[in-house]
């Protein structure tokens, strides 16, 4: 039974109030938060669906860095798109297929899928030169149920440890055999945490989003508290919602292995640094930030089905793409108000309600990640 | 009558020159002169017109702050763009009306016409919260004569201290009582002082505005000495001139309560920092400064005329449109070519003529802000 | 006889590698080479024939600055673009005809041919004012073979010492007789180091350029030591091939005053830092390169043709204008490339080839420029 109790959260303590504007405004702090987060932590890049056989990849651009996640003959590679010979950038595509190896354009320096340097013409006459020194610069990348991660710490820890709990409590979804049926891109003139901020309550829905509230009440769910590496909550369908689409309805099948329970509710996960996982009885809807600057974010979101239903004739999305693609604008738009305000000279953090008790919550982790 | 004699005006000291070229091009050098004029004087924003029923706004951007002047039910007003509960801009229009009260798009905080926070959702759960804590961040308005300025600072002196004796002065052209006929936003891409000492010297004009010269000699008139906070100087028209237009010709009544010398010349004054006031027999010409960089300037260019002309069937003030339009175009141009010049490595400060004299004191005035 | 026996070259050192990323992406190391090198040495700004009669004027672009190239009475002359009176920029088209004198659009200062003031309206009712203490400020300039040379420092050695012992070596092409045929201008993304390094070595030609390849192989010729102020070298046609074009062919007569030797073969020289100049059998392509940002060179390149050619009827350069522009955006593209992923962090200097001996003699003088 979902909860429809509504019941009160617990009280914010008294010096609540939103961080200072220069964790929004400053480089400084910005660079801080690509370096000591989307630096060190796995970054969710995409699905491996986009890497199904031997030699497809796609670029993501992180840091500044375009990483290219390709597939090997064994595993999900991930590589620097430098050339070890002078520096070109070997990809110039956001995604396709390598022809079974990796050619530089400039002087025809080739890899292999694995990376290894395989061919450097003319390299031979050069003493003391071995093609083993110079393979491609690797980016660490392990694959979760269907979702693709890359790491630019070579020492960092396994994804495992950063996921948590979450592998167990979603593996219901079977995210792995979900594929993608809408992809839109966003460019957001928002600092990247403005929108994990909007994305994790739901006080301002009876205002921005009237449409969102009429099927899933505002007030109702609750938020499990933040975790080191994700936070986020559960929200409930009103009586007589199937799922979020515009209509409230659900044309496709829920997904086969879900509870009752679970058929009922939506999952809202934040999982740091930039990925916002929505659950939903039919569906699962993911956003991937990838922050180009501290005013600037590409938000990549995406609508994955079980591919029954995307098998049958007449399949369609648009219910739910157009649901979420309507409410997501309303988000940056208010995001990106949020971000002109706070870069005001008149900015003072202002006091969080009860209903923003993760933001709170998230804004003392990055305090803290800022070692202030 | 008009004086025709053009006598000779005081010879310049021998070191008079012009400024160096930081004073134009660094952006330290700006940021002082934002922070120690434009953040602290009273600067024009507009016309009380603009706010002529409660809840009528429009936003001006002053040193990267978006400024939202409303009329509330006593007085024109004047706040910041930033909602106190999370920073949102509350404002996303550059003019229009507000229903009676100012609500935040993202979490419905609303605000009445003066300001005071009236309503926030939630926020009753909170102890310790005080809606009288949060009212909008206020900056200083007031009007005069029709014309509406603000200050950033709350501790300013009145404008009444910065207008000193122009009020008398412009008495007679009851400025209040005119009504806007057109408005052009310009784009300058020079220092806004270069605008202000274009206004103040009319030596380019025989070869930049051939067509003003011929109503209006360019040695003709007088300039007052440089005051604290403003400068300017009459020029007169030549005979058979009544206006400045594109014909020379008036197809309007003269100001009601102008003396007849006061309809036989043109009074241009410079109003630190950012108004530029020329008083026509028949109109009133009115440009606003507004510094976006050292190398860029927003100029908003008004025409007033009376409203009892304006009543009249085939009222048309395209005569004198025209006329400054075309001068003005001609004057930013040489603006962005003495930008563009004095960025040089090769610019060195150069000899002033006689008919410059508002300039070498404009300029020491400057000098002296910036404390050199 | 044309060289085919591709002798191998000297093996390169074991620490020869690529330059570290500063060199490429750093704003400090770009003001520094534009600081002692374009600001000090002879930098090729066009051809003689642009300023064929006295009063025409062409302008091109060097540190920011906008300097204007014109003949005078007696010799060519080069002017920072700038007014002695209040610094306004003297002309704005990019190239025309002065009418006899340089007046300045503002307040009608007036310059001869030559610099010297002769107008400075109400100037002399200043006392101490002499015309003759603000002539323009001057950049130095001379003709070689046809080819207009600036320099910004007063102090400069003569041309002489720079071009070493190129003018006797080329004296046969007898450049100044040429006359433009096409000119083309690229805006390319990348430091102006790289398409020097890119324009000095053929390694890339196989698998960049084939269809240059088939007309000259990449192997072919020989390289000229580093000099101080310039590097080249030459390489062959292959047999059957008469010029660089689209089919090998030449439809053109060869330039009237080459020896047997110098007609199978194209001379490729970079004269630092801006002129890169390759000699063919009946033509001369130049092309010039202006720095705008450590990522960003403008980039004119121009094909010159013998003037008998040129009257005949049906004279037609696009063969030349074709091959090259194709080879031109190929190459390009891959200095692009390499900016781009020279700018990663997982950048680090690769090795160089035996085939890439002059970069790195390039890359010692660009350390030690840097007094590194």
């Amino acid at each position: 039974m979902p909860d429809t109790s509504h019941k009160p959260r617990d009280v914010m303590p008294e010096h609540a109030r939103t961080l200072p504007a220069r964790y929004y405004v400053d480089r400084e702090c910005f660079d801080r938060e690509m370096d000591r987060l989307f630096a060190h932590m796995w970054v969710c890049a995409g699905r491996a669906e986009q890497v199904a056989h031997p030699g497809d990849f796609f670029v993501r651009e992180l840091l500044g860095e375009r990483i290219v996640i390709t597939r090997g003959p064994a595993s999900v590679n991930a590589f620097y798109n430098v050339c070890r010979h002078r520096g070109t950038q070997l990809c110039t595509e956001a995604h396709g297929t390598f022809p079974g190896s990796i050619q530089c354009p400039y002087h025809a320096w080739t890899y292999d899928l694995d990376g290894c340097l395989i061919g450097a013409p003319h390299m031979d006459e050069v003493p003391h030169f071995r093609k083993a020194d110079y393979p491609l610069h690797r980016v660490g990348s392990v694959v979760w149920d269907g979702h693709v991660f890359i790491n630019l710490d070579p020492r960092a820890a396994p994804l495992e440890a950063q996921l948590g709990a979450l592998p167990a409590r979603f593996r219901a979804w079977r995210m792995e055999d979900l594929r993608l049926g809408h992809r839109i891109v966003y460019d957001v003139r928002a600092n990247w945490k403005l929108i994990v901020q909007n994305y994790n309550e739901c006080l301002h829905c009876p205002n921005l989003h009237p449409a969102l509230n009429k099927l899933s009440h505002y007030l109702s769910g609750e938020n499990e508290p933040l975790q080191p590496t994700y936070m986020g909550g559960r929200m409930d369908l009103r009586p007589g919602i199937e799922t979020m689409s515009m209509d409230g309805t659900c044309p496709r099948a829920f997904l086969p292995h879900l509870s009752p329970e679970e058929r009922r509710c939506v999952y809202y996960y934040a999982i740091f640094p930039n990925m916002l996982l929505s659950l939903h009885p039919d569906y699962l809807l993911v956003h991937t930030l990838w922050p180009l600057a501290p005013d600037r974010t590409i938000n990549i979101c995406e609508w994955h089905f079980h591919p029954a239903e995307m098998q049958r004739p007449g399949f369609n999305p648009a219910d739910a793409v157009e649901f979420w693609d309507m409410t997501n604008r309303q988000d940056w738009h208010v995001c990106e108000l949020s971000q002109a305000g706070i870069s005001s000279r008149a900015y003072t953090p202002g006091p969080y309600s009860n209903r923003e008790d993760l933001l709170f919550a998230f804004d003392q982790m990055i305090v803290g990640l800022h070692g202030e």
